[in-house]
């Protein structure tokens, strides 16, 4: 299985592609997509475009993508808001299934803590998927996106596989 | 000339089709995309095939959307600022320009007063294009933008017609 992880910003798009085969989770390629200085309709289709490109490339199975935190100033956000729209249309437009984490969620399941700091995720993504240097930090962070979406995939596939009843808390009691 | 005009939202995102020949408007259609209750990638999907289903129909020689206001919820903004990406999308895919303006461009350009109500947008829209009956509200402030454009596209094409130099103001002086 092929995982497309994707690190969405404005000025900077990460991207990092993993193959996973069983457990085992190989490096197949990583990099960011830079949006330029044209007006806001250019840079989204440079956006666009970019993602488009990355899935006619490598032909994940699926994609996940980062959610990402409102900003202190509402403007950024709105535009922060707008790259991360383009690229999530990139994906689907090629019908691609695409998975959300929160950052917290994606540093839990990197580096086993949800409020690692940025050092931390690229020495950590380095070291799970045996790279011989560091991955820059937009490109650390869109593989362990994809790191994220392998193990979180695991567990429901392994669920699945097993038979196991999934439990849901209803009105404070767990139901089958 | 065909103009396409969008009013972005998550929910319900309106589209307006005018035509345009020498100073005279005609109406060619009007609606909105709604989006559905499905996940936010599968939303915006709906919204990026939307625009491009109109841009393939009504094949517009040029596109102009509304700039969006920053949310007192910023999550509120985040999403709409998403869904608007996604519109821009369909536009640039197709390799359309498109416009930007603010709502109080459009109300202005459409209403004469900046501060003009949805109403009042819904009626002027109507009178100019000869409506038999009023248009919805997204699809009033779609069909006003797509007004707006047209009344820009001409002011700049009359300059450009007539060689008039504009001017600009630099450090409080005004320079050729």
């Amino acid at each position: 299985m092929i995982i497309l992880g994707i690190d969405p910003g404005l000025r900077t798009t990460g991207f990092g592609v993993i193959h996973k085969q069983g457990t085992k989770l190989r490096y197949i390629a990583s990099g960011t997509i830079k949006s330029g200085e044209g007006d806001l309709p250019t840079r989204l289709k440079v956006i666009l475009d970019g993602v488009m490109e990355l899935t006619a490339t490598y032909q994940p199975d699926c994609a996940a993508i980062e959610q990402v935190y409102v900003n202190v100033n509402p403007q950024s956000t709105l535009l922060l808001g707008q790259a991360r729209g383009a690229a999530i249309c990139g994906l689907v437009s090629g019908a691609l299934s695409v998975a959300e984490y929160s950052p917290t969620q994606i540093k839990q399941a990197v580096t086993g803590s949800g409020r690692a700091v940025k050092e931390q995720m690229q020495l950590m993504v380095a070291r799970l998927l045996a790279l011989p240097g560091l991955p820059g930090t937009d490109a650390a962070d869109a593989l362990g996106v994809a790191i994220c979406h392998a193990n979180s995939h695991d567990t429901l596939a392994a669920i699945a596989a097993t038979g196991m009843t999934q439990l849901h808390m209803k009105r404070g009691r767990l139901v089958g």
